[in-house]
């Protein structure tokens, strides 16, 4: 075992887009665990958008990244060390850890042991984790029916590939939209979406809906805001259900900045309803989400791709480019070994 | 009974801002029913925003009105002469009639007849006709519990003076915005909302709603969109509900016109829910809101403001004026005497 530790902390709180100035690494020894306490050495990390917002000192749902401190994201580990009975070295585990080598955890709290199986274990950052629950919490929400037509927007990302592949397991026609030709066509060709286009070389958005869902849109899984939100609202069919999932396209900007929605009395003449949801609020839910999801991944009706950066020090340029949408697939950092 | 029969047309489609010159008058001989018809003759006419959507020849939930045709609207009349044997000659009714002095209703269709009552007539129009249920239905859906904050714009208006006085029934604090301050008054003084203000005068619309609503928004009844919907949003608490029954500031404002709502992420971070209605999609439960309104305005639980223009030719003038907030309470035109 290492006996330094090395952890990426949070510099200063970024304006607009984050700068690599913004991180700051701070090195020291590896903690060492006192009574009850677990030492986690992290293998995967997980990149998500919603750390953005945690970089801000701005009230939200999650409590803001301290200045100074290390940067938190779930983290799929091994025990290094437990002076807790409940979890023994060796075992593999996640939890909301430190972006760093080693994570000391006070009395082991909020470690879950990752239950023994064939998946990747980085699956559990993504389809099994958080953005894999997202979805799945989402899709519950924007009930689909078969037949239905359900749009995705950065559908090739963490959260739009299983919203997609479950709105096909529901027998509606599935379109998405993604940053690249790539991108386009890994989620038509791999993961079984009917259409899909690159927004960023489709020019008018409306027509690009048009063309990829001919009878409208009857639930929008939304992960982008912006100009994306307006063209669906424009497509949207009376009665539509937009699942507000995120919209990363307005993360950066400040309110002077953002052009805005302007067709929201769409809303109205066509009895839209637009839910916002965060997964964890839906903790009940999260065994039924385990059982259904391992499953789909296990039978092969649902696939994930993930995108993984090498190494600690290349997650924030990682996230920095993630918030571009730079990755390719659910974005982890292997930080080291798998046991 | 008079020979000749006044008919308000669309002359032309408006474009933003509705001008006089927009409608037209028509002269003609009183129509004469055939077999099974009934001619009714006008005694009040409603004048509701929604009208304004159907002067455009774009798709809505409603069909656009026709250019060199009568306009139409609710209008509770008195049968002038019936060769239908559901309706005697001095039955009163309403239904969706020309905006004219008589109208021919072919085999009586959608035409209503009106319960014995000491009511005001033009109830009919207001609180116990659209305005009131796509409040009651609107309350519904925001499903209100006691000690919920409760806003509503263009409170004095004929929707919101009904969703305002349904939440203080259901035990919730209820704070308004109207365009004057002899509005604000009225709610508060006559109608018992906590508070209210004028949102001309008020400058800072945020700051507004943090003075009238120091516990945060949970229920919003949306009837004007733009900034205040925007301050709303800025307002809200987590699982707020969003009641979106209309956005009477956007009606006249092309695309580019509008600001655009810049704050959308609050849908999410918040977890608010968002949702359109149209009343019309709830004619099933109109038994039970009469029944429940027709109580509430008999043992005096819930007021209501008429305006009453006088005369079918101030219907142009009034439309107008209503769509800049020149009205105070329900619109209505006097077209003819009560029996």
């Amino acid at each position: 075992m290492s006996t330094t530790n090395r952890q990426i902390i949070l510099a200063r709180r970024p304006r607009g887009w984050v700068e690599p100035d913004d991180f700051g690494t701070r090195e020291g020894p590896v903690p060492d665990p006192g009574a009850g306490d677990v030492l986690v050495r992290a293998i995967y990390m997980s990149l998500d958008p919603y750390m953005r917002g945690r970089m801000d000192d701005a009230k939200s749902y999650a409590t803001p990244f301290q200045l100074g401190a290390p940067l938190k994201a779930r983290v799929v580990g091994e025990v290094a060390r437990s002076r807790n009975p409940a979890f023994a070295d060796g075992d593999l585990v996640f939890g909301m850890l430190d972006w760093a080598d080693y994570t000391l955890v006070p009395g082991g709290g909020g470690l879950r042991a990752i239950p023994p199986g064939d998946l990747p274990l980085a699956y559990h950052l993504g389809a099994l984790g958080m953005p894999g629950m997202t979805a799945w919490i989402g899709m519950e929400i924007g009930q689909p029916k078969p037949g239905d037509t359900v749009f995705v927007s950065a559908a090739s990302g963490a959260v739009g590939q299983i919203a997609g592949q479950i709105g096909k397991l529901k027998g509606c026609r599935v379109a998405g939209s993604a940053g690249s030709d790539a991108k386009a066509a890994f989620v038509t060709d791999d993961l079984g979406f009917d259409a899909a286009f690159n927004y960023k070389t489709a020019g008018d958005l409306l027509a690009a809906l048009q063309a990829r869902c001919p009878d409208g849109i009857d639930v929008y899984f939304d992960n982008v805001g912006g100009a994306m939100l307006e063209a669906a609202l424009d497509h949207a069919n009376p009665f539509a259900r937009f699942v507000e999932c995120g919209m990363i396209s307005q993360y950066n900007l400040s309110r002077d900045e953002t052009p805005g929605i302007r067709n929201l009395t769409h809303i109205n003449r066509k009895r839209i309803t637009m839910q916002g949801f965060i997964v964890s609020d839906h903790a009940d839910r999260m065994d039924a989400f385990m059982a259904e999801m391992t499953g789909w991944l296990e039978s092969g009706a649902v696939k994930y791709r993930i995108d993984t950066a090498e190494g600690l020090e290349a997650a924030p340029l990682a996230f920095i480019e993630m918030l571009k949408g730079g990755n390719f697939g659910k974005q982890v950092v292997r930080i080291g070994p798998e046991p």
